[in-house]
C-alpha cells in the first residue's frame, strides 16, 4: 500500500466524481439529505446490528485530496480545472445523524443520515456504504453466531479466507462488536485491543517425529495455555490418549489452563466421547475446541444435542459472512433544497417496496414495561416536537405500515421511547468521543438483551414492527400522486 | 490506516508465530516445504483462475517487524526476548516456486510452493492464504461472467458492496484478471491502470426538477460520453424518451458515444423495448447498459434469449464471489528435513480425499494437437528429469487418480507438456520482473481460450483430470502403510 491509500478520497466510484463535477458547474449551492438504509435483512435474520460507524466518522472528516489524486483525475481528461481546483480544497462541512453503533436495527430504518453540500454528500456514498454494508452484515452474521453458542465462547479465526487485508481487519473489528470474544488476527488485535488468540496447526505435530513429543514440546514451551490440536493423525486413538499424559503431567505440576482442539470429524460424537475420556482421567478442567467450517446453523445443532463444547473457532463463514456475502444497504436522497428550503424527494419504483421514505426523517424506539423493545416508528423532523409531548403523556400512536395502504395499529402501553439518529459530525466536526471496541461490544450485547428471544429465532423470526407515522405516510402518499405516473414495465 | 498496516508482518494468526517461537527454541535450523492448494473448485466451476501472485511477492519479500511490532507482541507476555530478537531481523532467505498469474488452475494442484527454514515458512501461512485464496476466487468467478457475457464488456462496480477496503481494491484487480474489462473503483483505477468508467445515480436525476432537465444538463457536460439512467420514474413511459430526445440533439451536433443503463424491471424484456425503440429513431448506436444485482447465471439466461445489451454493470456477486464466499485453499506441509535431507511428509484424515499428497512436487500440464489443455499430472521433482525425457519422445505416460487406487489411464497423443511452477522468489530476492495487470489480464484470456468449452459450462461442468505419477503414487501408497493407523472418527 502507498501513501496515497492512506487517504481515501479516490476510494469513490467514478461517478459520484462525474456527478459532483456536474453540480458544480450547475447549482454548486444546492443542499441535501442522503440517508442510508437496506430493505431485506441479511440471512433471513429477525435483527441486523449496526456496525463500521466509528471508523466512518474519522474517515470522512479526514478525507481530502492529495496532489497525486488530483493529478490522476486530471489525467482521465473528464474534469475541468476549475473543478479539479475546487477537490484540491475539498473538506466535508456537513452533518451527520446515525444509530449508536451495535445497535439493533431493521430494513427500511435509515441508519445514517447525511445533510450537506450535494457535491459533498455524494461523494461520501461509495465509501459510507463500504464501510457501513460491510462491518454491519459481519457484526450481524457473529451476533448470530455467538446466540447459537449460547454461552460458549467464539473465537474469529477468518485471516486466511477473508476478503483481502481490510476484508479481514473490518471484519474482525465487525465480528468483535457482534459479540466474538477474541481473534487470530493479530494485527486486528493490536490494532483494536481484542485479545488474540491461537491453538497450533497440523504443521506443528507434523514437524516432529511423533504426536507425543509434538505435545510433550508444545506444553514445556506454553504450559499455562496448553490447547492441542488432537486430529493430526487420529483423533481418538493417538490424539486424545497423547494429550491425556501431557496435561496428566501438566497437571501435576500445578498448571490448569488446557485445552484439546477438534478441528475434524464430527464435532458432536468426538466431543462427546472426548469429554468422558478426559473426565475419567480426573480431567474435568480440560477445556473442548471446535472448529472446521462451522457457522450458526452447525452450531445450533450441536449445542441443542448436547455437546460439551466450551469455545469455537468460527473463520470464513463469520468474516466473509456465508449464505449473504453482502448487506444490500442503500445511499438514497430524502431532500434536497430548491431556492433556500429544504424539501422532500422520492424515488419512485415499479415495486412498491422500492419506493423509498421521502423527507428528512428519525426514528422512535418504542420500550415495553419489562424494557424490551417493541417497535420501531420512522417519523419525519418537523413532528418530533408533537411526537416526544404525546410520547411523555404515554398516548397511543398510530403506525402504518410503510408501503401497504390501509395496514396500520396502535402502539400503546409503552413505557418509554428514545429518538435514534443522533449528531455524529457537525459542520464536519467529529462531535461525539471516539468510543472503544469494547464499549460497542458491550452496547451490543445490551441491545441483544433486549430484544426478545422469538426475533432471534435463526429460522423464521418473529418479523420486528417498523412502521412510519400519519405525517410521513401522508406525505408519501402526496408525492406519489403528484408524480401522475403509471405503473407498467 | 497507519503506519503499522504498511508493513504486513502481524496480519498473521496468533498461532504462526507461538509455533514459531516453539520451532526457534526446539529446532531453529529446519528446513521445510509448504504447498498452497484447494481441494474443491467454487461456484461448481469447472476451473479456477490463479490470482494475487504478484501483490503477495513483494508483501513476502518486503515484510519485516517494526519497533511498534515488537513491542506489542511483547505486551502479550507469550513470547520471549531472544525471540523477539530473532523477528527484529526477521526476513524472508527462502524460495517460492508458483504458476504464472492468470493460469487456469484446478484442485489439488500446488499452486504456490514455499521452501525456506520452517519458521519462515511458517509465518507465511496467513497472508499466503489471505491474499491467494480471495483473489483466486474473484477472478475465477469474474471470468464466468465474462464468459456469460458472451463478447459483452462485463464494468465491475463492486466497491459499495465488497468487504472492507482492500476487499474492494484487490476485487477489483483480480475481476479484472479474469476479464472485466473496467472498473467504477477510482482508487483501483489509479493503482492498477484499470480504466474506471461510471455512468450516473438515481440522484442526478432527482436532484433536478424533472428528468429531461437532468439528461439534457448530463449531456451538456459529458457529450462524448452520455450515459444516461432511465429508471428513476418509468423506464418506458418517460426515461426511453427523454433519453431519445437528448440522443438526438447531441446526434445532431457530431457526437455518438451514448448510451442507456437499465437498472431495474426485466432486463430482457426491458433492452427488447428500448432496442426497438431506440432504431426506430435512428439511433442504433446507442448502447445498452445492464445493471441490477447480476451474475453468471442470469447473464447467460438473459444472453442466450438475444438481449440487446451490450455491457454489463457487475457489482456485488463479483467482488464477494457470490454463492461460494471463500476459496478453501490451505498450506500444507509437504517435506521437511531430518538432519541434512529433506523427507517427504504426508498429512492423514479419516476421509481420504483430504490426504495430502506428499513430497516436493511440480505439475506437468499436457497439451492436444490442436494447443487444448488435455490433463495434468503431479508429480515429484526428483522424477523430473526421467519424466521431461519421456514427454520429449511423446511416449505414453500412466496418470493415476489421487485418491482412488486402481483408477488411472495413459496419456498419449500430447503434442508437449510444460512445467507449471516456476521460481519466483530465490533466497529472499524476487527473481522474476513485475508483471503488469494488463499483461496478466491477456495471460488469463489465452488461458482460457485453451480450454475447451465442456469446462467452461456454468453447470455440471466437464471435470478436468488432475492425476499423480506413478512414483508419487507410491511414494503416498507406502507413507500410508508406515503410519499403521485404523480409520476410525
Amino acid at each position: 500500500m502507498n501513501d496515497k491509500r492512506n487517504k481515501l478520497a479516490l476510494l469513490t466510484d467514478l461517478y459520484e466524481l462525474t456527478m459532483m463535477q456536474g453540480y458544480y458547474l450547475t447549482n454548486p449551492e444546492q443542499q441535501a439529505v442522503f440517508e442510508v438504509f437496506f430493505r431485506r435483512q441479511p440471512f433471513n435474520s429477525g435483527f441486523a446490528i449496526f456496525a463500521g460507524l466509528d471508523p466512518l466518522i474519522d474517515t470522512i472528516v479526514d478525507m481530502r485530496f492529495s496532489d497525486d489524486d488530483i493529478n490522476y483525475l486530471k489525467s482521465l481528461k473528464m474534469f475541468g480545472e476549475q473543478f479539479l481546483d475546487y477537490l484540491r480544497s475539498y473538506q466535508f462541512f456537513g452533518d451527520i445523524c446515525a444509530m449508536k453503533e451495535g445497535s439493533v436495527v431493521f430494513p427500511n430504518e435509515p441508519l445514517i443520515r447525511v445533510q450537506a453540500n450535494l457535491l459533498e454528500a455524494q461523494l461520501l456514498e461509495s465509501i459510507v456504504l463500504n464501510m457501513i454494508n460491510f462491518q454491519t452484515l459481519v457484526a450481524t452474521k457473529a451476533a448470530r453466531v455467538v446466540a447459537a453458542a449460547n454461552g460458549g465462547a467464539v473465537i474469529e479465526f477468518g485471516l486466511r479466507r477473508a476478503h483481502g487485508i481490510d476484508g479481514a481487519i473490518s471484519a474482525t473489528r465487525a465480528a468483535y462488536i457482534g459479540g466474538a470474544s477474541a481473534t487470530s488476527n493479530v494485527m486486528a488485535g493490536a490494532l483494536f485491543n481484542i485479545p488474540p488468540k491461537g491453538t497450533m496447526a497440523h504443521s506443528w505435530v507434523m514437524s516432529f517425529d511423533n504426536e507425543l513429543r509434538a505435545f510433550e514440546r508444545y506444553a514445556e514451551l506454553y504450559p499455562d495455555n496448553c490447547v492441542l490440536l488432537i486430529d493430526t493423525y487420529d483423533t481418538l486413538k493417538t490424539g486424545l490418549p497423547n494429550a491425556i499424559k501431557v496435561f496428566k503431567k501438566l497437571k501435576k505440576k500445578g498448571y490448569t489452563g488446557f485445552g484439546i482442539r477438534l478441528d475434524s470429524g464430527d464435532l458432536e460424537y468426538l466431543s462427546k466421547r472426548a469429554r468422558e475420556m478426559l473426565n475419567k482421567n480426573n480431567l474435568e478442567e480440560v477445556k473442548i475446541y471446535a472448529s472446521n467450517e462451522l457457522d450458526e446453523w452447525i452450531i445450533n445443532q450441536i449445542v441443542k444435542n448436547g455437546a460439551p463444547i466450551d469455545a469455537w473457532g468460527v473463520g470464513s463463514k463469520i468474516v466473509t459472512a456465508d449464505k449473504d456475502s453482502s448487506l444490500t444497504g442503500v445511499y438514497k436522497l430524502a431532500a434536497k433544497t430548491d431556492g433556500k428550503e429544504l424539501h422532500p424527494v422520492i424515488k419512485i419504483s415499479n415495486n412498491p417496496e422500492k419506493i423509498t421514505n421521502p423527507g428528512i426523517k428519525n426514528i422512535l424506539r418504542f420500550y415495553d414495561r419489562d424494557g424490551m423493545i417493541q417497535a420501531d416508528l420512522i417519523y419525519l423532523e418537523e413532528e418530533e416536537n408533537e411526537l416526544m409531548r404525546i410520547v411523555e403523556k404515554k398516548q397511543p400512536i398510530t403506525f402504518h405500515h410503510p408501503s401497504l395502504e390501509h395496514v396500520r395499529f396502535n402502539c400503546a402501553g409503552y413505557s418509554k421511547a428514545t429518538i435514534l439518529l443522533t449528531p455524529v459530525v457537525i459542520k464536519g466536526k467529529r462531535c461525539v468521543e471516539p468510543v472503544s471496541l469494547q464499549e460497542i461490544q458491550a452496547y451490543a450485547m445490551k441491545e441483544m438483551n433486549r430484544l426478545d428471544q422469538t426475533y432471534k429465532r435463526l429460522i423464521n423470526p418473529h418479523i420486528y414492527k417498523v412502521s412510519i407515522s400519519t405525517c410521513l405516510k401522508t406525505l408519501k402518499t402526496n408525492l406519489i400522486k403528484n408524480m401522475g405516473l403509471g405503473t407498467g414495465d
